[in-house]
């Protein structure tokens, strides 16, 4: 029986990930579930549940094969083709996004970006047309993006983001301050909150060093 | 009586002063605890809780003044002066972040990046030296920043960390893969794992949507 992974689980899975590629670099062939849960600052137990979300992956005695089981994770969180990806908003956050997606990251094609500002529309960013925003709906209704970056800033983001959705984009990397979640409960949103990141930081600079 | 704020009531912070700004620019004048509450999807005794930490902001009954309560976290957020910080690692994520920090954040004064590629050394990015990754000792020494931003590849960055610690560096933005809690418990950080933001993203779209 599985059991629907929750979204803490989801969110281990990345964790797991990075950690057994650290481990096949570092030639490690085997590893015990309570090894994992020691560098995931967990308990066995919590990792055997985790896997066993997705059919276990192991046999209970005998520990994972460390490249069978990246290779399983890999699967699950980068599917079989990459996702056709647009970034809105060619600035230098979206430029550092962009060269961020094509060279670090898997599971995503980034296919052309978008700007407002009319110096920018006919330039190239990592490769790919920056468009002006006037051609996303006819570019969204020919190319079918299932991903946009939202790099603009927070004044733009929930007019783009009602475009997006209305053009049938499901899911985002969003950097605005725009809550997804407010609007459009069932969209997909992994929000990245570098201010409020910055923020913390300073707090604890200022208050606690 | 106040309690010392924990991490959550602390990463609410931001938060509260984001939504008050809006507020303050829509010509809001009185907000009370049930309101925030509402924008922060939390209960109104949650947000008196969160205030009482600091010694309350307002009175019973009235709620609590836009502008004021605004002052007062951001006080508490940025400190009187704008905290010394360098970056590490010059390429296009630290660039990214360099121009975030003086364009869109507060509480930080950028003054020197390093790197150790030699065409870098000597250019200026956001207005400030790059200087080679070999002088980092030495501005140390002389200028005592109190923040790092770590921009640098996940192989280079453990060893970046512990030659900023021993430099006398407490505070770190690090957007490396590098795991400051393990080596050293007691420095304050603010991860962030766009890596494994993408890849939960990922996982999203390829099993959920």
């Amino acid at each position: 029986m599985q059991n629907k992974p929750s979204l803490p689980v989801i969110k281990r899975l990345p964790r797991y990930y990075r950690y057994l590629g650290e481990m096949e670099q570092s030639g490690v062939v085997k590893v015990s579930s309570s090894e994992l849960a020691r560098m995931m600052g967990t308990t066995a137990s919590q990792v055997r549940q985790d896997f066993n979300c997705f059919g276990g992956f192991g046999q209970q005695g005998i520990g994972y094969n460390v490249k069978l089981l990246r290779e399983e994770l890999g699967k699950l969180l980068f599917g079989r083709r990459p996702v056709p990806t647009v970034l809105i908003g060619a600035g230098n956050l979206g430029h550092a996004m962009a060269n961020y997606l094509r060279k670090d990251a898997q599971g995503f094609a980034l296919q052309a970006a978008f700007d407002v500002k009319p110096e920018m529309v006919g330039l190239t960013l990592c490769d790919v047309p920056i468009l002006d925003m006037k051609e996303l709906g006819s570019y969204c209704a020919e190319h079918r993006p299932k991903v946009a970056v939202i790099c603009v800033p927070r004044e733009a983001a929930a007019q783009v983001a009602r475009q997006l959705i209305d053009l049938g984009v499901r899911a985002f990397w969003n950097f605005s301050h725009y809550d997804f979640s407010i609007e459009f409960p069932d969209v997909v949103v992994e929000n990245v909150h570098l201010g409020d990141s910055l923020a913390t930081l300073s707090y604890e600079v200022n208050n606690n060093l």
